[in-house]
């Protein structure tokens, strides 16, 4: 391992793939022929299978969660300041799987991926994709890789709705879920600001009904937009106020057409480089995943009944400054955990930096879940 | 007055146009050769001149607060709820004088208006104004009526900036000036939104570099999508669930791509209603407004030294919902006013409409103000 990747990394990783060349039904009624998964591992399963750890990506997240895709690699996976040997979720003891998830923009069979029945890309016929979807796919890795439970399922944001959703959906694999800056389904709000988002990019003239990748064009302007609106709404006020104050690039009034202000400029660039990586036509589905997570509905609008499915113990963090998922929305799914007699650990972080927290290193946050993850490798028999 | 127009509204109104020939400095060291200004007064002016009262607008208001343009007019005034006889303004006492501010796009001199030099309408070459040219416009306009002493000075949101600025840059011309929902500076995320519909507006094709107007085009879609932003922002997460749930207009998954929640369809109308009748560079102009409004800049960053200037009293009031112009924000102002020893009256209204809640008839808002005002009126002998 060349000197400057940091030894509590998990080193240089290299992306799986795995076919699945049987028809996958999805609950909005359509069916692809087959399915392709990029995902990667850290660390190693132990002759038990018993120290297996999903991790389940966000919005815009993928399966490059830990680790150097090379020695020149400059940035590493998008949570490896958590993932790696010593590190809260420590793959000394756990082996730790991440995914692209279907309907993804980074290798698995998403918008991009080539529809059989046509020849061409799915692009904006790609199937409507719940996570539901997502947990049954995952089922299907976790099957290749002969993991019949999960010491735990961890995800922040959507991806806490991953984890909560498998402790529903398939309760028998799932020993334990850790549920992080999360909700139990979206408040109107943040359905507003998703449709402002989408609004954003279809409006985009280059988004071309959203087959943009048959004209070589990108909807570049709207997902920079659909990404400063994320920005600004996962930080919170405070947060953005220590970052950036209210510093002025330029002072003169009579420039005041351009950006001004150094938070502006945080956001372009901030923007502009995510329009650059990300698919407008993923974008959409990953928003309207989010839109559409209730696993209450399913039981009459009880959420209780809906957990009492749940054969896992639980783990609930939030921030107190997360003003998209508030602690409100955790307590929600605390109570419910209480009210369903399951066992639920949960914390409340103080933190000025809102739902981004989920991804820093926040001492608090990180000493939680290296306690409680501790004490799942314990109780599977980590080793 | 025809029967539809309700008693306790001030009746049909027609807007007043004043045409200064003089040439205006702007602080932005351009200067405009002539200024015109669309106004409306409601109630008469005593024989001592000391009942006018000033009601400044906020980012898309006018100066159409009150009554009816016609006996056939759909709707009143943006502030009708607030000003009539009887009402907390009340047009009984006061003779209250509502404008539409310089850069307005409602027939004040704006980006619609004929340059002189040019022969062509200023579009994006309309100088950059700030609050503090308001102040001065809106002071020409009091020379005009021959009012020397505002009995108050009123406004909400960027409208109560207009007040504060009033109250230190012409102290002897307020009695008493009305800040509502309103902050003495934008927070860093405030900024960030403002930065996300202009960036919104300009990155519309249609916007064509601030020169729509010339080829007949309009950026519809950037102005939708500024609309929509700042409706959601302006209401607060539970206001939006109160109005909306998550009501859902198809559940069908397939159809997925399409409006699905009530919220959405609302936003859509809201913000399709507002691209039709705002102009682009209007919106532009006062987002930069707001965002360069900071009166402690011009007194080392000390707020208590700037409004030491003043020389009215003052009601500050906030909503505890209301997370883009805080109760915290207003809390500054208070605290900086009695620092200043000013004489501050400060009420926080519990209401669950955010923002949007100055705009509302929310009792104890209306209570609050009614009484306070109705000193006003004693104070400076109203009749």
């Amino acid at each position: 391992m060349p000197d400057r990747i940091p030894p509590d990394s998990v080193g240089v990783v290299t992306p799986q793939h795995l076919t699945f060349h049987e028809p996958v039904a999805l609950l909005c009624g359509r069916v692809l022929p087959h399915l392709e998964l990029v995902y990667e591992t850290y660390g190693e399963l132990n002759a038990a299978r018993s120290n297996a750890v999903l991790v389940c990506h966000a919005l815009s997240g993928h399966h490059h969660a830990a680790g150097y895709h090379s020695a020149d690699d400059e940035r590493p996976g998008w949570w490896d300041n958590c993932i790696g040997p010593g590190k809260p979720i420590d793959t000394n003891r756990f082996f730790v799987v991440s995914l692209n998830n279907l309907g993804g923009c980074n290798g698995s069979t998403g918008p991009r991926s080539i529809n059989p029945e046509t020849g061409r890309t799915y692009g904006p016929d790609f199937p409507v994709v719940t996570v539901r979807d997502w947990v049954a796919t995952q089922a299907m890795l976790a099957d290749a890789l002969h993991v019949d439970r999960w010491a735990a399922v961890i995800g922040g944001s959507l991806g806490g709705m991953q984890a909560m959703q498998w402790a529903i959906d398939l309760p028998e694999r799932v020993a334990h879920a850790v549920l992080i800056a999360s909700a139990s389904r979206l408040s109107a709000q943040n359905i507003a600001f998703n449709e402002i988002a989408r609004q954003a990019i279809v409006s985009d003239p280059e988004f071309n009904g959203g087959r943009y990748l048959d004209t070589a064009s990108n909807p570049a302007r709207g997902l920079m937009l659909a990404r400063m609106l994320g920005h600004v709404t996962y930080q919170s006020d405070d947060g953005l106020r220590d970052k950036f104050g209210r510093d002025v690039k330029s002072g003169d009034l009579a420039a005041a057409r351009d950006v001004q202000f150094q938070v502006e400029s945080y956001l372009h660039h901030q923007g502009r480089s995510f329009s650059q990586r990300f698919d407008a036509n993923t974008y959409l589905l990953m928003t309207r995943a989010l839109d559409h997570f209730d696993p209450a509905r399913d039981f009459n609008d009880d959420l209780v009944a809906a957990l009492k499915r749940a054969q896992s113990d639980f783990l609930v963090v939030s921030f107190t400054t997360d003003w998209r998922f508030a602690p409100a929305r955790s307590k929600e799914i605390v109570d419910a955990l209480i009210a369903a007699r399951k066992n639920v650990v949960s914390a409340v972080v103080d933190t000025p930096h809102g739902h981004d927290a989920f991804l820093l290193e926040v001492p608090r946050y990180f000493s939680v879940l290296r306690a409680y993850l501790q004490h799942v490798a314990e109780r599977v028999n980590a080793r």
